[in-house]
């Protein structure tokens, strides 16, 4: 098996389509751009989704469904909007075997048919806010494609809220922007970075985008989930409106956040490695695999007995578990097909362990001998796995920020160095920054870097820009981006 | 509010619409026959999905996600399915600004995009059965459309399996059918009948259907979910081959089976009054609401601390609790606002129960003085609700079953009383039944009533058939139908 997955020094873009292909993730449908989400790949995906959900629904959200269709009219009342979506839209023009006489545009994102709605359902303050979350499909033609990071149609969550003033449609903003950091770091065991967009990159009819933003393996960065505060725009291209405590006629402040099925391969760049997927427990579809070890017909019903036992003890203490019980496969060939899968922990079961009534315990996280623990008493396993879940959990988040901390460079003098920073090392280069759009958009054509994001938390304090030479506050971060 | 809602005697259809415009479940979307399902709706489609993957996992099956479009010349690959379905279908002719080469069809449902699928994953007998299921939105232009019961776009599900043999899949069609009716019997109060379709009114593309035939509140019968065998036909069309134990190469035998958001139509009409809806414990979102009662704001407090210690001691409980903390509505309002919600349980809480530490418990399900039960000591609430919610479920579903009995004639002599029977009394008439395909197509055209199905459980034994006069063991049910 882990021959068939190319080395990440060889080859990185082959290493992620072979880890998809081996692990049963996902594979390529007979349209173009659009991907079959394979059982094991979606079962990530599900734990992506509850992860998310629970965090919407503690924070007040409710969820809801828009159609599919939106008139193409609807999006040309945003100016920007369908501006920058125009170009990627698949449109209905055929229903019922008649040509339609307005074309319908398959959703690529649902803030006009949200806003058409909340124009109706919101009359005064007292409807306020208004905090709605959809889960959905939705299609964006793209033209370079790759499974789970850009795909024509993808699966999604959008936020989509109204509130009376700016200041709370802000804070909603941000608020979202958290709980995505929350959710990346403690289910995903992905170190984010909180930053808001450059006007360059910011959402289409947006006033501010925030992003969180993860490294990949290969040093290049990949926007895990944006947050975005869309002011008053589609609220005056909808006529969203409240009568206000004085009975004055206000527009609402809007804002729209989201997460797709890329964070599938955000997880897969930032913790597989040449073995193939390592899954954090949080996300884990199978958090322990037992594998039960016999030569003889004998020592299989005997094996197999306490396998039972260990697999009830750990369901029972709400693990995930599984017992491969496949006749027809070595114990090697099976250890090899749940590590390219990434199950966080594997129990070894043989004559030996039986007599001795002891499990060998693997993590998949710490290769060789040192991730074994052997004559783990059987009574003690729901105990030991229930401790060394969160372990492993907390191994590959500090691994993941160990890799980008070693892959950030911190300041560069000079457009030079920044090239060279570029090419040699790769990785993000946080510096201090003063340019324009336009040098933004020079130094995207130049050096295929892309400003993902002015962060958050500044502890750099004033510095010099290393393009302008200008004194500045303002921090950025560069780097290739998915 | 009650006095929005249109009585059922009045005006079943408006009744209907009322109720879900009141407890806001859903409303039109500006494209013709879509709907936008709002948060109240939503949360009982969410109770629904739920309590339906868990019996599909609970029976080995596996959610995954294929695309939402299907090039035009797969469906064409099925003769039936594609005549079946060809002028339903919505075509989506442009993606990114150009004209597309071979145009994509929105999914009207799966059974050729998994099927190719599948001929790709299907080797040997060893990969047999494949037991997915998907969670998808689909497409079907109809142009008569309905809230929940027939939209343009709806949500479902939708299982596809493989089979080596046609026993086994013959076998899967009729265990989810059973699976189908134990979450409507047990979570949605529906008794429903599990039956054949007719070929008229069979699935394009298969061999035999099976459904769940419910009755609505206006005696008519609603199809609240299909489960196909498919036989041969897609294994064919698409080349779904396994090699058997004996190296032979074999069409795969295949199955489908869905149920949709159609349900929530049922759970409207099946369960609602002329106050509103009355939902099933198992489905509501809320389950208990807490009314609070005060005159004076010093009452206010106090009444409202006793409020959220019920509160609490209703969450612990794992009950579904919403406190209603509205202060500019009278009490009487917010009863109106959640019966009309179908909240299964009330909990009323003035000044007066406070100083008794009790409270007022008030049934949905049972108007009046009889549904309410005054002085529940305050920490019994708890074990009171835990012992009413399943009363509550457990009425709705006799009351149901009991309705469907009162409005089912069993046998009719001839044609005539046949269409007497329907005229005067409606409902369903079970019958013996050795008519034609045509007879059957006549009759729908002559009635309005259709053929829903030939009852798996049949005591009735021999009989005669009204319309030909001949000798069978068949019986049918015949009713209007949505």
């Amino acid at each position: 098996m882990a021959e068939k997955i190319t080395p990440r020094s060889a080859d990185y873009s082959r290493w992620y389509l072979d880890v998809i292909r081996e692990a049963e993730l996902a594979e390529n449908a007979p349209v173009r751009g659009c991907m079959i989400i394979r059982p094991y790949g979606y079962a990530i995906w599900e734990a992506i989704r509850d992860g998310l959900d629970r965090r919407f629904r503690a924070t007040g959200h409710q969820n809801a469904y828009f159609p599919l269709f939106i008139p193409l009219s609807f999006l040309q009342k945003e100016a920007e909007h369908v501006e920058g979506f125009s170009p990627e839209l698949a449109i209905v023009t055929i229903g019922g075997g008649e040509q339609l006489e307005e074309p319908l545009v398959v959703r690529p994102t649902s803030e006009t048919i949200i806003g058409h709605a909340y124009s109706r359902w919101i009359r005064s303050y007292r409807d306020l806010p208004v905090l709605i979350n959809q889960w959905a499909n939705v299609v964006r033609w793209e033209l370079r494609t790759r499974p789970f990071l850009r795909t024509l149609e993808f699966l999604w969550q959008e936020g989509h809220t109204a509130h009376a003033t700016a200041e709370e449609a802000i804070a909603e903003t941000l608020r979202m922007l958290d709980v995505y950091e929350d959710f990346a770091r403690n289910e995903a065991a992905i170190p984010v970075i909180k930053g808001r967009k450059s006007q360059n990159e910011k959402f289409a009819g947006a006033v501010a985008s925030y992003t969180i933003e993860a490294m990949m393996g290969n040093g290049w960065a990949l926007q895990a989930g944006t947050s975005h505060y869309l002011g008053e725009n589609f609220a005056r291209a909808f006529e969203i409106r409240y009568l206000d405590r004085d009975n004055v006629l206000q527009y609402c402040h809007t804002t729209s956040w989201g997460v797709s099925t890329r964070m599938v391969g955000a997880v897969i760049m930032v913790h597989g490695d040449d073995q193939g997927l390592r899954l954090p427990p949080a996300l884990a579809p199978i958090q322990v695999v037992i594998v039960p070890i016999w030569r003889k017909d004998d020592e299989r019903a005997r094996v197999l007995s306490v396998a039972e036992q260990v697999e009830r003890a750990l369901a029972t203490a709400e693990v995930r578990v599984h017992l491969d019980r496949r006749d027809d496969l070595t114990p090697g060939f099976k250890f090899n097909d749940w590590e390219v899968r990434g199950v966080p922990l594997r129990i070894e079961i043989g004559p030996r362990d039986v007599e001795q009534q002891t499990v060998v315990l693997a993590r998949r996280d710490v290769p060789g001998r040192e991730g074994k623990q052997a004559g783990v008493p059987i009574a003690g396993v729901a105990a030991a796995v229930q401790d060394l879940l969160p372990a492993v959990q907390q191994a590959l988040l500090q691994q993941a920020l160990a890799f980008r901390e070693a892959n950030t460079t911190y300041g560069v003098r000079s457009y030079d160095e920044f090239k060279t920073v570029l090419e040699e090392k790769g990785g993000f280069i946080r510096t201090h920054w003063a340019g324009s759009d336009a040098d933004e958009a020079r130094l995207k054509e130049e050096t295929k870097a892309t400003l993902r994001c002015f962060p958050l938390e500044v502890p750099e304090g004033e510095g010099r820009c290393f393009l302008t030479g200008q004194r500045t506050r303002q921090v950025a971060i560069f780097a290739r981006a998915y």
